[in-house]
């Protein structure tokens, strides 16, 4: 049922809308979602439905829907949940396309609420209706323009924000918000409890808005992780999305079995799966919007320079701080650009980046040294910081700058400070859509995620350019098929785990069965020395406890003896007969140890992990996730977000490890999981990794089946 | 000259002012400075000062300060910086004893300024006056009341924060920011050049203030940081102190010879000395003001549990994932509680943590609801939310929540959603002092720092009961100082720092120099086995590439052979005739290695720092900092603050190290540095901590004088 964005075409653009539940009496929610379809100038044809009929400001109340003329391509529904499911199958006989249905009393209200909920849908698959909600606060679109929310005006002021949010509640919060913040929403839409529509379902429908720049999400979660990925990297090509992920503490733990499983937890796969599409993951909902309105209003910064512009040392610093703290750096300033503002300032103004003009700086002042300082090819943003100035006012100054910022083709946002002295030029930068934010350090958020929208633009488009497919060779799903089809346990043995690795050619130190010592002696010769003997009996569990296991013998002679004397312990230790012989393992020198893992996660699938192995994992959480499959620029990412990844270069006297060889086992160990979902969790570690060019090696694996 | 905050008296409650640049122009500065004093309804003496003469507002203007008649305790003067040296002397023979320079012009103009800055100083040196400024904005109290700015009405809102700052710009914004946030202000002072008066001296009279519960402080530095943290923990046992520290990146990095100089920047020691004495550090200027009405209005914490009241469900979990975000906890609700709140809502209301009261909640619910919460003993504090009920406004919930709140021992702060709908809300709130912010992540951080503050409060009244003066027995400061005065060189050898750490009872291998094989095996015993051997000799320095070292010696003849073998190779490989002998060293079993080391921080002193040992220790990063002297809470702050600390406990099959004895050498290693702080730099590393009862050894020391 749940396919394209174009099937809510009719949500989004209806010729013609009924009101089901419209009503005369003002307390009642019915009577603001009429009011609000009426006064918010929709250009489309309104009924209204009541079984009380009437009529409303001049207009019939139809006593259902089947009595509606044409046209009706969206029925909103204001009615007591226990009369939904009749007017369901009024509105599909009548042939309308979608619905809302606002009311509550389904599935949040218990088991009884959640069957009609069920109920509902059935009747809408049947008649193929979309359904939003039940249970929201509907939807809005300022442009088109229409209100079919029941909340108390006044709605939104018309802008280029869209808001998609799980919670009703926010929504009008965020309405009424938005307006003392200085901007406008383009579309809104409440999902409440998604028996059908759900966030994925509206992200294209929304994105398609001439109107809307940037894409806001208010999630509690997704309703499919792999589709949410596929629709939004669709779309963050064209439009940045911005998502507040909520619940982060609210699901319960599952239960693990591996390093892997007990670190990724739901937010370690959100945030890889925001970083595949290119969601930009905000923490706060102030930070949203403050990203939103940057991101709606500025053009893209080729870098990360940033130039400082105040009026007095203090904010500067501040903004200096703040910009450094979120990764942006503090351009140099060109010679000829000091030379310029020199030329314009008094002698004791700091040409140096910030730029301070000093207390007397004039809007004149402020406008011709932004120009210079946008002329400097060095400069890639520029932040302006306006407290108010002593001997002129804040709204003169903005009126000043205005000009200079539209016609530049680099990001500025504007830092004020204070509140009455501020009120005339906040209004202004409003007004021309400078993103403007008290204090310093929200302005420099702001341009950081400018710079990091822009990073991933590029990053995309190098990405289409060269194709990042890999050929990975030597790939054996069948081998895997047949070891899996035989297993009877969850928890894998370590030989059937090498096999599997060895089937998609990660190297597992060669080891093999020698039944007499002439026999071990010969593996030796074909691994090469040094190797370590380890007794084989299905009546011995722990070998080192009955001195089963001899490491690091380095001739034929030690095998020799080993052989005998690992014999002759296990018997005399054990006192079993039944020994079938000696695994003959390959020893691998002394390398960097690293963790590779894999935990499918219920919503997004196989989630990799990669970092600082060893026992301490958990602890050091020295680790980076991406989802499955991965390309090679995830990977890339992956080593150098961590410390494991970066010393693979080689640190101070630690030579440079086999980065490649890593890379190409990655790549691997992520097809593997992604071909074979049933791995629930795999983990290598350590994986040791040679000096360049002698490769790694899967020292230890564990793992389980669903 | 700088002595304790008394002699500030007359500045911050003078009988009698005169302002000195008092002016008829309404765009001079002065003209400003007089209005401000006048209209700000101070109650004491007002003269004016202007060369040219003639009167002010009905008073007369005298020409000069000397004419002024009684009293005067103050002068501030807003005239052109070569006037000001004039103008002081004349206020130092009327016996002025304050005096406020808001002129610029002076340190920040460059060298000429400064000299006329230190001449200035000079002047009042001599007459014993204090100076406030130059180059700053001045002062304020809004309960005296005075306003000595120059600043364009109106001023702040009386209130009980006060406001500390570096810079004058700032001030500013603040004070006309503040009412748009709803405090009030209690004192403010600008500091500007500080030529005289600094902000350690204004912290003792601004806390002295009835009316202040909370200062905040902008700081771009401190003056003298062993003094700051002195007057700084005085205070913060009665009233809590914010500080935003700016200029995070701008010290260039000095020359560094160990991994804890590398690491210990300012920012370390500036946290270190912040968590001293007490300080509260925002990162952020809103951040800094959200945290002091909290901190202003809001009864501590017993703890960190919080229950959660709530209208609707998405701000509720959002309101969960900040709250945990910021380290509370989501209270339990005792079975009482939810029955008492059972009866009191619809049955699809929540009746765990978020209570979701539905967004049909009146008033009345509100209150009795939190009410109910309240009574529960588990809960310690509540974060109520408050987007507009649909049904009913948020300012009738206001005032119905407001006496709850204010009944209540425990602290309450609201979220409140929205703009135009929560005006009335917001205005309640304010009036009557609760805490409200925008959105819950806000909010959540404002009740965390309450917890921090509250656990401030009980570990400082613990360590007033219970001394947590150490005493460190067999220390032999002589013994250092002996081997101190006798370098020639700023780098210490390493026999030079063994003994200096054996001078303080730290434990370093023992070792002696054996001149025949015989010797050698005298020592080995006498230390234990295993031993090393190290040749010794003048023309050797890489020991190991002449193959003058060897290592796990374990028996006699292993001595007596390695000897010989030492001896032969250093003779043939090195061709140097010089051999002194062989230095025997006892080998130390393998245990948890961490880091010990100091820097002399400029300005507060000797900085320790504790962590993961090794080579990695710069990319690691698992360190922390605290300040010499030592006492024992810092000490575990600085182990649990750190993984390497943490694993002393023990850590799956690692057993427990001997973290008594870590405590041990931490504090030794803390007098140490303290007792002599020409050691600028001295890094322990690895040391060595066996398992418990066993232990810790300094395996590698290296240092340097100043």
């Amino acid at each position: 049922m749940k396919t394209s964005g174009t099937l809510l075409l009719p949500l989004f653009a209806p010729r013609g809308i009924a009101v089901v539940g419209a009503s005369h009496d003002p307390t009642k929610l019915g009577y603001g979602l009429a009011r609000n379809v009426v006064q918010s100038n929709y250009q489309g044809v309104v009924h209204f439905v009541n079984p009380k009929g009437g009529s409303l400001w001049g207009r019939p109340i139809y006593s259902d829907v089947t009595q509606v003329p044409d046209p009706v391509d969206l029925a909103i529904l204001l009615i007591p949940a226990p009369a939904v499911k009749e007017v369901l199958v009024d509105c599909g006989e009548r042939g309308i396309p979608a619905v809302i249905i606002g009311s509550g009393g389904f599935r949040e209200t218990g088991p009884d609420g959640a069957k009609l909920e069920q109920e509902c849908l059935q009747i809408a698959q049947h008649y193929s209706m979309r359904l939003v909600g039940p249970n929201c606060i509907g939807f809005l679109d300022t442009h088109l323009p229409l209100d079919a929310t029941f909340l108390s005006p006044p709605g939104p002021t018309p802008g280029d924000v869209a808001f998609i949010s799980h919670s009703g509640a926010i929504c009008a919060a965020v309405i009424d918000w938005a307006r003392g913040q200085g901007f406008g929403l383009s579309r809104l839409v409440s999902l409440g409890n998604q028996v059908d529509v759900n966030e994925t379902d509206v992200l294209k429908p929304v994105a398609a808005d001439p109107f809307t720049r940037v894409i806001t999400l208010y999630l509690e979660g997704v309703s499919n992780g792999r589709r949410f990925i596929q629709e939004a990297s669709r779309i963050t090509q064209e439009k940045p999305i911005i998502a507040l992920k909520v619940g982060r503490f609210a699901s319960g733990r599952r239960a693990v079995s591996s390093h892997t499983g007990a670190l990724a937890g739901q937010e370690s796969a959100f945030n890889a799966a925001f970083h595949k599409a290119g969601v930009i993951r905000a923490e706060t909902s102030e930070e949203m919007f403050d990203w939103a309105r940057s991101l709606a209003w500025c053009p893209p910064p080729e870098g990360r320079s940033v130039a400082v512009l105040t009026n007095a040392g203090g904010p500067g610093v501040t903004a200096s701080d703040a910009l450094e703290t979120h990764g942006l750096k503090m351009a140099e300033l060109q010679e000829n650009t000091q030379e310029a503002l020199r030329r314009l300032l008094p002698p004791a103004a700091s040409l140096h980046n910030p730029v301070d003009m000093l207390a007397s700086a004039s809007p004149e002042q402020y406008a011709a040294c932004l120009r210079i300082l946008l002329e400097d090819p060095g400069i890639q943003s520029v932040l302006v910081i306006l407290p108010p100035p002593p001997m002129f006012t804040a709204g003169a100054v903005a009126r000043a700058i205005i000009p200079v910022i539209h016609a530049a083709v680099k990001p500025v946002v504007v830092a004020l400070m204070g509140e009455r002295l501020i009120q005339e030029a906040v209004e202004h930068f409003r007004a021309a859509h400078v993103p403007e934010y008290r204090f310093p350090e929200r302005a420099a958020s702001a341009l950081a995620v400018l710079a990091q929208r822009a990073e991933y633009l590029t990053r995309i488009s190098a990405s289409q350019a060269i194709s990042t497919q890999v050929i990975l060779p030597n790939i054996n799903p069948q081998g895997v098929k047949e070891i899996l089809v035989k297993q009877q346990k969850s928890v894998l043995s370590q030989e059937s785990l090498q096999r599997i690795l060895e089937a998609y050619g990660i190297p597992v130190p060669p080891q093999a069965l020698a039944r007499s010592p002439k026999e071990a002696v010969d593996l030796a010769q074909r691994f090469g020395y040094p190797v370590a003997l380890k007794v084989v009996s299905p009546d011995i569990s722990h070998k080192s406890d009955v001195g089963g296991v001899l490491i690091s013998l380095s001739d034929e002679q030690a095998v020799l003896h080993g052989f005998d004397t690992v014999m002759e312990n296990a018997r005399t230790t054990s006192k079993v007969a039944n020994i079938t012989g000696m695994q003959v393992q390959k020893m691998i020198p002394p390398g960097q140890d690293v963790i590779v893992g894999v935990v499918q996660d219920l919503q997004f699938g196989p989630l990799v992990m990669f970092g600082s192995g060893g026992v301490e994992v958990e602890e050091l959480k020295d680790v980076s996730f991406a989802l499955a499959p991965l390309n090679l620029e995830e990977v890339e990412y992956m080593l150098e977000s961590t410390w494991a990844g970066r010393k693979l270069h080689g640190y101070r006297n630690l030579p440079p490890a086999d980065r490649q060889a890593v890379i190409d086992i990655l790549l691997r160990f992520s097809r593997l999981t992604a071909d074979f979902p049933e791995l629930v969790e795999i983990e290598i570690n350590p994986l040791r990794v040679l000096p360049e060019g002698k490769g790694a090696w899967a020292l230890d694996v564990r793992g389980r089946l669903v």
